[in-house]
């Protein structure tokens, strides 16, 4: 064999994997069919994060908000698409530093232990697919790269639009919508569904719409897109209750397609329609072919594609380790404020006719956040009867952060005891945890049509 | 008896007392012989970090360091201290919203029952003493307001002066030089031990220093002070070396002294020469009366002495509870960068002989943290053989922030495959502490005279 490994995709789980493999001491190839860095690192979740960051920061120092007649927002996003460019060299760099070996190119099986990129075969004992999925928009409304775009074009536009409406008011659209709202474009925000952010507590939403509604964010919930029109000089979307709507660009957001390698046959790999299953460690039905991250359809989130990286390397080397039950996976939207946390929410204990204790305390009334002037944001936390923390949850700034080092500990069980006795550092944001769980309050579900959640 | 309960002292300790005292429905009075706040809030961590907040985010959208020619510094620094003015007031709102009644003055002792204020007796069940401590100075070098000022005056100076110098490089002295550095001010530090920050790891405090270095701060250690001499227009201080330093204003940071009530005896309170002992559920030698915070001499950081009022209310209300053992208390340093963590340091596990594991990982090699721009801090995990987590330290922005909710769950036990399959958010900068913990390498403490390190 050439290879102990090779791995299919260098997005974060094909990367995560191929560092651990080399770190482990395999011989470790890699093929990519584009850029490194797959979706969340180049086109998805992380430009966004980068520019709300940098756009954040300026507006607090400046206390302004920017408007479209800001000169220099152009520039702005210019500078965030160069910097961008140089992320890649830096993983390859990283991937190289270890030994891995990276081929860059289309490949296809030729059998279960060889696949072919270019003109190299490459035969390897262990071959990991992380290929990922890519936006496909859906039926009525077909990516076009022009009038209708996918997010992976909304971080590489040459030239900002004036106007935009996005469909689907889910974690990328809105995520999106933060962005250009900050960026100073006209925003139209469309959702099939009753309300934005389906499946998030109101409450915890709440913050959003607020500053979405200041930014002059245009939301209209309960309406289907029929059509695109894209006949005029710009996009018109009609929709479902017969208006319509005209902007320079339409970013849909809605529907992923698999990125099956070619080959899977030859590779005895069996496939589902939307993804490769795989066990709880994640090999598929030929035991030395692993998928991991979102080809194998377990997750969507970035975090779990890492961590299913890093479980396939431990595997490959020899150190058991299977699939954590994926209770409590925290989770984070990274909007302007940013909502973030783990558990269950509210409107599930709502639904399921259980009592439970509630208890929110805003960052503002803590002392460093009436310090810093912070007017939004609040921290809610969850129990059940016996002061077992259900869920814990945050709107604001960087809260993306402060749920970090929860998960591991949340699935070990937190008593109100635990977080009562819990010294948070003073003054810092987070005594707001402890302060919602000194202030609990009862409530009970009722469970009846009028209040029929969506179970997350 | 008039009052349920009476407090002394309006700082954290005796603020958060009073509140879930008035919240668990006793009749609440709280005397404040000066400020609501206490020092911590107004004169000492959280103006200073607020102005630290402040002037590390307008440099980072201004992408430059502040330097003595910047006109408007003396503005930033004027507006900061007038912001600061509204919290008192904001403080007594709260506590009236809640219902407990507030009265200023100096007051006294009569009876274990009775405290007299101005002319007004008051009668209380309970009594909570959380007046805390002052700055003192040390023998050679005693405050005086003008030449030789503390913390209290550093952070309400008319004008900022051209150039100061602080005696102690601890906490107060790091946090002070770290602001006055970045208000453009030619600090000089001093310390009579021979290292800064003494009892910190030296690769914690390193991205300290060389922030330190690149303002232009200049640090002597092992350097003791002799005496300042005022008789010209600027003090100038005398040094065991022999050498002199010259500078507007000398901040002395050593040297707290216990802010005894009037007419303990007559309350038959035993104390000390430096606090007022209790037991563990903060009760004094007469039990009706707590003492809490920096006065009964325990911690001496303010999450402490919230606890510790909370604490006495919990008893007070009969809900029993008692201080945890103070194992794995958290602490931060708010200098730019910060350093903030629990549990122990490498030095202790260096000086103890045993076996254990490091593992470091910057914030930079995060996805996040490359794509902006991070260039220093990082996370250092620390575990026993058994694979049992001791410490967890990090230096860089905001780690205040981030260490903030591990202290209720550090004293159950971590162990390395909790953080192994832990989920950090993706892209966050968190993601460094598994990766951390993913990267050990054993060490083994040698005990011996040169390596003699002070234990935390």
């Amino acid at each position: 064999m050439d290879y102990d490994v090779l791995i299919l995709g260098g997005g974060p789980a094909g990367y995560y994997c191929a560092l651990e493999c080399a770190k482990g001491g395999l011989k470790t190839a890699l093929v990519e069919k584009q850029e490194l860095g797959g979706t969340g690192l180049r086109w998805g979740c992380l430009p966004v994060k980068r520019m709300l960051d940098a756009l954040r920061e300026r507006q607090k120092a400046e206390k302004i908000l920017f408007s479209r007649s800001s000169a220099d927002v152009q520039e702005i996003y210019k500078g965030f698409l160069e910097e961008m460019q140089g992320i890649e060299i830096q993983l390859a760099e990283r991937l190289s530093a270890r030994g891995v070996e990276i081929f860059f190119g289309e490949g296809s099986f030729l059998t279960p232990h060889t696949y072919l990129v270019g003109e190299r075969c490459i035969e390897a004992a262990h071959i990991v697919i992380a290929t990922g999925t890519s936006p496909k928009g859906f039926q009525q409304v077909e990516e076009d790269g022009e009038y209708v775009i996918t997010h992976k074009d909304a971080v590489s536009l040459e030239q900002l639009p004036k106007t935009m409406t996005i469909i689907g008011a889910n974690v990328e659209g809105c995520e999106f919508a933060a962005l250009f709202a900050a960026l100073g474009v006209d925003v139209f925000l469309l959702e099939k569904e009753n309300q934005i952010l389906k499946g998030m507590d109101r409450d915890l939403v709440q913050p959003l719409l607020d500053q979405f509604e200041m930014q002059g964010v245009k939301i209209k919930v309960d309406t289907a897109v029929e059509a695109v029109d894209k006949t005029g000089s710009r996009p018109i979307v009609l929709l479902s209750d017969g208006s319509m709507i005209e902007a320079e660009k339409v970013l849909v957001t809605m529907g992923r397609k698999p990125n099956f390698p070619l080959g899977l046959d030859q590779a005895g790999v069996f496939h589902e329609s939307q993804r490769i299953p795989v066990d709880s460690c994640c090999r598929t039905s030929n035991s030395h072919i692993y998928a991991v991250g979102d080809i194998n359809g377990i997750g969507g989130m970035a975090h779990m594609a890492i961590q299913q990286g890093i479980l396939a390397a431990d595997n490959i080397l020899g150190k058991r380790r299977e699939l954590s039950s994926g209770i409590a996976v925290p989770s984070a939207i990274f909007t302007i404020p940013e909502i973030a946390g783990l558990g269950c929410q509210e409107q599930e204990l709502l639904a399921s006719r259980q009592r439970y204790k509630v208890g929110k305390y805003p960052f503002s009334h803590t002392w460093r956040g009436f310090t810093k002037g912070i007017q939004s944001g609040f921290v809610k936390v969850l129990f059940d009867q016996k002061n077992k923390l259900l869920g814990l949850w945050m709107a604001g700034d960087d809260v993306s952060e402060y749920i970090g080092l929860l998960h591991s500990v949340f699935r070990k069980g937190i008593s109100l005891k635990d977080l009562e006795d819990s010294l948070a550092i003073h003054p810092s944001l987070l005594e707001a945890v402890w302060e919602a769980a000194r202030n609990l309050e009862e409530r009970e579900g009722v469970q009846d049509e009028t209040t029929s959640y969506i179970m997350l």
